[in-house]
């Protein structure tokens, strides 16, 4: 691509390093931003640096946060005898979006994966074993992605975790809600039908 | 969505209010700040930054420029007999990425549009006909999207210019190169056929 402008062509390469976002899109942004009172920009380029800059990961359980330790471990309403273990940020704000869960989280920042080089100390794995016997927690519930990497992992914390006494749990597979059963992928419909709940329990 | 950094929140807040982006783009875009070297973060910022504050206008065709007068009229080598006209700085780029083209530009900064509140004084247009008369310009080329408002802007302009000796021509429409005739438009293919060109003509 041509640019007319040294400038802009910096801000394209430097937005089209960002994932999903390719050259066009980079500078449909950038002359977006042009177009735009300059105020716009600078406090879009103010709020990333300040998030790189300040933000920190709970010392407890390896969220984000903006102190030591997250908004979510501090919290005393919190049920301090579940702790639900995740790959990631991510997953912890889709749960919570929920509103259905009220335990604590441990975030382990990936999951076990051999071909991409990442193994189980990679991961927040020998924190959350440090974190367990000094915790109230009772019950582990693995809210993990049931893909190949993510089982892998399960499996690695079952296995690690066989002789703490702890009832080890994780989320239901099933039928999506408002899912129709003609669509739903043979293994997911056969876990729903072996793992079937009496009718109206929820 | 509940964030658990105000930081985050903010940095998600003004990543959405570019175009394209939602709520949800924009935190796997933040995450991924977050994920990478603070130094990408940075020279991110600064890129968008230095653009929004140091970008000038051409004071010729009004295309976006590192100096006064940018690049393509300052080039003693293209060709001062032709002047493309178009609605946006991105039908330039488009336009010179086929170096197919080797004359002038005059960016309008969009098209009329009553909708929209935009009307003739809200383009260059009067700077259109300023620098005519001073130009060595013979042939106007009008490459404005044919929506109904460009063609009610390409219209309006070829009214005003109708008194200049000046050669209006507008770029070809037709059956795009690689495209299938069946699935082409009728009012494409209709003009495709009235505004045929002799074989192998180019």
């Amino acid at each position: 691509m041509n640019f007319p402008s040294k400038l802009i062509e910096n801000a394209v390469e430097e937005l089209a390093k960002l994932p999903g976002i390719g050259r066009k899109t980079a500078l449909r942004l950038a002359l977006h931003l042009l177009k735009e009172e300059s105020e716009d920009t600078f406090s879009l380029a103010e709020s990333l640096v300040k998030m790189r800059t300040d933000v920190k990961h709970c010392k407890q359980c390896h969220n984000i946060s903006d102190s030591e330790v997250c908004s979510i471990c501090a919290n005393p309403l919190r049920d301090k005898s579940v702790l639900c273990v995740v790959s990631d940020i991510r997953d912890v704000i889709a749960i919570e979006n929920t509103s259905q869960y009220k335990g604590l989280y441990h975030v382990l920042g990936g999951v076990i994966s051999p071909l991409e080089g990442v193994g189980p100390s990679d991961l927040q794995i020998e924190s959350l074993l440090e974190r367990l016997p000094q915790s109230e927690v009772k019950e582990l519930l693995l809210a993990i992605s049931p893909t190949m990497e993510g089982d892998t992992t399960a499996f690695y914390l079952t296995r690690k975790l066989r002789d703490q006494n702890l009832r080890i749990t994780t989320i239901a597979r099933g039928v999506p809600v408002g899912g129709e059963l003609e669509y739903t992928d043979e293994v997911t419909l056969g876990r729903s039908i072996v793992e079937r709940t009496a009718y109206g329990k929820v």
